[in-house]
């Protein structure tokens, strides 16, 4: 039996990764990262007013040198040996394109435009028009976010859409369709040359355009032009269907095949978004959540249509047919910030350093960085070393994990963070216990709330650079949620997502779970609860929760 | 006429301080500070379980080694013009004592029994006892705390006793009387020699040990032994009256004429706690707060009698006839952490400088050692210079100010400390800011609650270490309370004040108020409020009050 070869690819948010694997098992013959030159520059963001924008060139170098480099690392023939290649990206990240698919940032004039690039999830500029979505939603006939939690977010397709149209008029002059990251890689490589004939994502078009079969795909004309005349007409020029990303979208047209080394007959499957393929690639089944953990989570379920039924989950971020597994409802949550949080607070302990020992006279510069770079690296660590000591009965200061407001469940990015119960001994390290306990409880309150809204969860794959790194917090998350934790042995499992969608696209698999079974990666640990502490932490989530009402009441509203 | 000289001394809680002072002007001629030798090296403390002890001996060499050292200072034949000396000390600081009025750590048999030692006021072995005794009083039908604000502190003079007597048989046996620190001092330098013969102060007996006229002195035989048996007899053993400190209580006895170097003729005057006689050392009038501004904070004030009538004011630490200024009622208030706050966050920022770069291999050991104790030092002028910078309307992190529980208004030491509004952007200096802004905010509760109960404060007098040091937490505090601030100009206010009450009783002032009008060190700085930042903070008061009542109700009790 000749080799079958896949190439399954993830672009993060600061770079992208390819993965050549055998289709038939799994096996990873070779990879690459390469990261955004135009982003790594820090250009076209402003961190002050939340605007992140990525340049479409930045995302076509790293695809071709990416492919050659990982192609580079396996053995003599395996680029002959490619049948299929899939995508997954962030999103949110849609940019505005020109009558050919094309984004406007790619056209000389718009080249040095933010406005005329994709805007990343993480853009935060158009809070005020998720307002204005979720307050015309409530008033209309049709709640057009029911299937996307309740609550449309700022860091959504029609939010970014509307206000770029209201802030920069050549852009709105320029416009003609919008088009997500994910679908656009797949139309650039089987050489889509009209907006119209981009496949359009099931993923991204239901968590976060509004799209559903419910009311013929996206919302109605008088909806969007209610909401801004500016809107009018792209509800006709953007789509009506969106398919699951196991479809093949075409083949590789002639000039990226040249371009990558591949031929003519590579499949080019669907897109999707990284968590979405990344639960795929973690090898998700229903009442298993996935969470990917790393700055911030993004848990992934599905479910069969007979367990859900019509069912509205309210509050998380989306429930679509076919988002995740083909045939199955997917379900999307997570939190806004949970590595982010032990981050934040390395960030204040560096203080000393950067501020002090930056600027001592008692050792010359070159001993101070690398001083400075020794001990930053060493903080982490040394923390978690320290926290996880104390006993969990001796864990007395409370966190919420609300320092980049809350995603799910029930999203208000008005929220911010708490530290409570400190006393004069209160040391550095009983307080990064109390903030993983603290992102551990909001895990658990996003399970909870599957769990009263009747999805049932038995136990929790981990996915990202937190699960494979930290098993203080990954046992702390365990007994928190007293569920068994299974972490994967991949550290790729979204770009090993992509693959197994790639393999199904180009006909190896019948179906998504077929190359599941035959391509997971298995598992590298797994955590289970330690009873007495679950007991413990049970009180202390009480804690947890009463602080957080007061807070949402009281304080950040 | 001849220059008339007094020495003012203050026993602190790690050293006492002689300020040997011309009586007429107040012009400081000399001084002298001695730490205590046992303390200083840990002896008789055991911080995990808040015992602190401190032995009588410390007391007695540094009284001897400062008085010399100060008189060294100061011009030739100044020794010989000394006509006054007085005292304050740290309190409530009881020791058990035989009939002589000798702390039984003075006999060979218990010079090593912490038990048999003085007290340290922050000593909080007797929280068991407080409690007995509150629930008590509450149960009685004579109030016995109503004019020491309503609840009995573990820091408070019979909670003490009761804790010693029930722990230790020996001292029970051999203990005849009870003295403060404050009265042992005038008693051993005017040759007392009976317990019964030691003039009982005002200031600590109203204060700390329940005494009143309205009950006829101290808690009455039945009340006490209802409290414990173990009491029965030591009221009458101890006193009826209580004399106000301007008073003399006697002249230096030959012995310790000789061991000072000082006349026999010289007038020993009545003992009072530090916070009250550096009131007056500070200038304090009726309407102003004298706050003694350092670890912890300690507010003093007078009314007249007219003003203040029968009305008792709740959950403060006390209103005294005369414990202040003799014929006004003295009040005393206070914050349980003040600059300990800012010290907490130092130790937590200290972190990575003591795990990490303490043990680096990229520089030696004394390299090491000098670059962390240069940090260490740098951390709170450094945190200030950036937090002075951050606008009150960017000030968004709250805090509450309750790390070491609230002492007033309305004790409670099961409090804890809140930081809430914890943004992933949230700096060091922002913290730091809250924690300043948490302190103002914990006076401005003492503050409002006088007013609230009908006590008015027009303005406020600064003394103490962070009040003469950080005019960034200053200006804070003037524009939190919307109130002028004056800081004396002398850093040794107790001890001044403790020299006006020498002077007074000596003869050279009918009374304390002219011994302030012509002692006063004058201040060094006012600051006023800042109009527009008085509104800002008005706003952040409110949430700091609701995140308080939030955590006393839910949280912590």
């Amino acid at each position: 039996m000749e080799e079958k070869i896949v190439i399954g690819f993830e672009y993060g948010s600061d770079s992208a990764r390819a993965l050549v694997v055998n289709a038939t098992n799994g096996e990873i013959l070779g990879t690459a990262v390469k990261y955004y030159p135009r982003w790594n520059m820090g250009l076209y963001c402003d961190p002050k007013i939340n605007q992140y924008r990525q340049h479409p060139m930045d995302y076509l170098e790293v695809l071709e040198d990416s492919v050659r480099e990982a192609l580079s690392k396996c053995p003599a023939g395996t680029a002959e040996k490619v049948i299929g290649i899939a995508f997954d990206t962030t999103g949110s990240t849609p940019v505005f394109t020109d009558e050919t698919g094309t984004p406007l940032a790619l056209l000389p004039e718009f080249f040095e435009n933010p406005n005329a690039m994709f805007i990343l999830w993480k853009d935060h500029t158009a809070v005020k028009e998720a307002a204005e979505i979720n307050k015309l939603c409530k008033e209309w006939d049709v709640d057009y976010v029911a299937y996307e939690g309740g609550v449309y977010s700022s860091e959504w397709f029609w939010a970014k859409a509307l206000h770029v149209l209201r802030e920069d008029k050549e852009v709105r002059n320029a416009a003609y369709s919008i088009v997500e990251h994910c679908e656009w890689l797949p139309a650039i490589l089987t050489g889509v040359t009209s907006s119209k004939d981009i496949v359009r994502s099931r993923c991204a078009g239901g968590h976060k355009a509004m799209w559903h079969p419910k009311w013929g795909g996206l919302p109605s004309e008088e909806f969007l032009t209610t909401l801004d005349p500016l809107l009018a007409g792209f509800r006709d020029r953007l789509f009506t269907d969106t398919e699951t990303a196991e479809k093949p979208v075409g083949k590789l047209c002639p000039e990226w095949a040249a371009r990558l080394g591949l031929s003519t007959e590579v499949v080019v499957a669907g897109g999707a978004y990284d968590c979405h393929m990344g639960a795929v690639g973690a090898g998700v089944t229903p009442h298993t959540l996935v969470s990917v953990i790393g700055t911030s989570t993004c848990d992934v379920m599905v479910a069969p249509h007979k367990e859900v039924g019509h069912k509205l989950i309210k509050g998380i971020c989306g429930q679509v047919d076919g988002s995740v597994i083909p045939g199955m409802i997917g379900f999307e949550a997570g939190q806004s910030a949970f590595g982010d949080i032990y981050a934040w607070f390395k960030r204040v302990l560096e203080f000393p350093l950067k501020q002090i020992i930056g600027k001592t006279e008692l050792i010359d510069f070159n001993t101070r960085a690398a001083l400075i770079e020794e001990a930053c690296n060493h903080i982490i660590p040394a923390l978690s070393a320290e926290a996880e000591k104390i006993p969990p009965s001796e864990s007395t200061v409370i966190a919420t994990d609300w320092m980049n407001g809350r995603r799910t469940p029930n999203a208000n990015q008005l929220l911010k963070g708490t530290i409570t119960g400190i006393t004069l001994g209160t040391s550095a390290p009983q307080i990064f216990r109390a903030l993983v306990e603290a992102t551990a409880f909001g895990t658990k309150a996003i399970v909870d709330h599957f769990i009263n809204e009747g999805v049932r969860i038995d136990n929790v794959i981990g996915i990202g650079g937190i699960a494979l790194k930290s098993p203080f917090v990954m046992q702390t998350l365990s007994d928190v949620l007293n569920m068994p934790i299974k972490v994967c042995k991949t550290d790729q499992a979204c770009a090993l997502g992509a693959a197994m969608f790639a393999a199904t696209a180009a006909g190896v698999y019948d179906k998504v779970e077929d190359a599941i079974a035959a391509m997971n990666s298995g598992f590298a640990n797994e955590y289970t609860p330690n009873a007495e502490n679950t007991e413990i932490y049970t009180n202390i989530y009480e804690k947890y929760i009463k602080v957080g009402q007061f807070t949402e009441k009281k304080l950040f509203n």
